[in-house]
């Protein structure tokens, strides 16, 4: 193998490809890069074993071939070089790199150990809107759960059934669903790691802007995700998914309007003395024109009102302020609209102009 | 105690005075910042007894008082408020915080037995340009040492003599000294410890531009800083610090003239090599036009040239490369020169065009 290629679109390959590399781990292959070098292209890939990333540049090719090489060395080398022309060439398991007046000379290992990303054929494939779905994925992401004691709930469920997507995350407090409709003949179930999205998400915030859509391919074991010349290939949560609708109340005795930011910001104000306190909770006092937030605590206490809309009954409702200005945060719309029932049921939260989004949380006890 | 004031002054004078304060202590009032309204002034004090800052800003004041409130939580609580007038207000021992619709109460301890700052009377006083005694300190602070075991060195040297001022650093491997010309009648000595340097550099670079000069007062315990309406007061580290001057060579056999940036990123790429080796050090063979960097690791090696301007003798001489690149990060000139007698003496840095900055470093031994 020897090549030619520009520092810059090597530096920035080595940092997304990174992203699926381990630190820590008993495998040292796993701790390389493999770089492959044929028809004018280097390729190079990071796999864990449950995530894989692969991306291409343009190269001068000399000579082609491959090596597995360690990612944070060969990283912070590429990373500190000048912006100029980098040359490697391998010679025997030795990499020499080759840019100016500098020149480094880095122990690889055998390509042929290193893990293959699984293939993944088209047997389900939808291309859609990029911004679509970094916004999808931020608006459920939070929810997900960190619990690894019920693998299943820490990823995320993406549906897609008579053209609407559906990705759904749950932990044991809250549940957030975002759905759009989506033009597809294809229909399937699956439930991707969070890491997998939360890379994916990366990927698409920094690709380019000219291509509007990209794609998804699945088989019922991985998912492979296609953002213009990156693929990312993650292994498919295995089990059930919760029977998520069915816990949605249909029906509810309090219903407010009120400004989202200003929701936020008095949720936020009250966390700081509910963190404070023994449950780390706030309590809101649901009233004809306003809410009461307030939350004690040995060193003091805060109360904050915020101005609403209300219909239905009064009640009194703990929550974790976390549980709830997460969602906030997350709602684009000016207004959002909270629905509940008793004290002790889930309560809804959704933006006022839309049905994209939908949020449940559920209480904590107060003491009286 | 009932005052009103505007929420961006009061957070941002919280931020400065924090610096000051204990996070870690066994007297609860050292957690707190001391608010003293009077004379339509509002003035806070952060004293963990090494260090302490005070800051004062504008008020309306109803009634004038006293208190020490948890430092943590008033300054998150305040960042958090809208930028609107904040009312405090006191009531035994209960600081109420009105701010639009919010309210907090916060529970505070006695103002008296808060400890007072040490009073610094002008014994000894200087008035110098900040951006100088800024530049000062940046170049000479990252030289302290870190070893509790020699207090003395883990602060700099502050000697005015004769109209000049110098700030000099030392831990056991290198020395760095920065002198600069002060119109002054004062002449004092004394060693001022990292932190208080560090605080009043930040205070300095965030300071009102328009105000060029700041002031420094001295006891012989104390050093009182004075920028803009911002007092930072420090203990003295006590004792003889290292007589430095006869430390620096007075002749050399090698004397080398290279591009500052070229020989930084040369020194830096190596150093990713150096550091997974056994000593950490690069090698540096200095010959008549170039330098050749080298260092050695089981997965791999490195060499780097730089072009330089030698005069006298060629020489091989090993170096931790973090204590090269730190010194040249803070030379300001396009040009260093590096003076060497041996590769077991001690190798100076300075700047080509002028004789303000003086660096020594002592080298490593290499195995052949």
């Amino acid at each position: 193998m020897k090549i030619i290629c520009k520092q810059k679109d090597l530096s920035s390959a080595i940092n997304i490809v990174q992203k699926a590399v381990s630190s820590r781990t008993t495998l040292p292959i796993l701790e390389g890069i493999l770089l492959e070098a044929y028809n004018s292209t280097l390729k190079l890939t990071g796999n864990d074993l449950n995530i894989g990333i692969e991306k291409k540049i343009d190269i001068d090719i000399i000579e082609p071939g491959s090596v597995v090489i360690s990612s944070r060395l060969f990283g912070e080398i590429i990373r500190k070089l000048p912006s100029s022309d980098v040359e490697l060439s391998l010679d025997d398991n030795k990499l020499t790199i080759k840019c100016e007046k500098s020149k480094f000379v880095l122990t690889g290992q055998d390509p042929l150990q290193f893990p293959e990303l699984p293939s993944v054929t088209d047997e389900n494939s939808l291309s859609m809107d990029k911004e679509l779905f970094n916004s999808m994925i931020k608006q459920t992401i939070f929810a997900i759960s960190q619990d690894e004691n019920r693998p299943i709930l820490t990823g995320s469920l993406l549906e897609l059934k008579d053209n609407v997507l559906s990705i759904v995350s749950i932990d044991g407090k809250r549940l957030a669903v975002r759905k759009a409709t989506i033009e597809s003949n294809s229909n399937f179930k699956m439930v991707v790691p969070a890491k997998a999205l939360n890379e994916v998400n990366k990927i698409i915030a920094s690709s380019n802007k000219d291509e509007s859509e990209f794609t998804i391919l699945s088989t019922d074991k991985h998912i492979l995700f296609e953002v213009d010349d990156i693929k990312v290939v993650s292994r498919l949560l295995e089990g059930e998914f919760i029977k998520y609708a069915q816990m949605f109340p249909t029906e509810f005795k309090t219903k407010v309007e009120v400004d989202t930011d200003e929701l936020l910001s008095s949720v936020e104000r009250a966390s700081l003395l509910a963190k404070e306190g023994k449950n780390g909770a706030i309590k809101l006092a649901v009233g004809p024109n306003m809410i009461e937030i307030t939350s004690n605590a040995e060193i003091g206490s805060v109360n904050e009102s915020v101005f609403i809309d209300m219909d239905g009954n009064e009640l009194e409702i703990g929550f974790n302020p976390r549980y709830i200005s997460e969602a906030l945060k997350v709602i684009d719309s000016e207004k959002v609209v909270l629905e509940f029932i008793t004290e002790v049921s889930p309560c809804i939260i959704k933006p006022a102009d839309n049905d994209n989004f939908t949020y449940l949380v559920v209480p904590v006890r107060m003491a009286n």
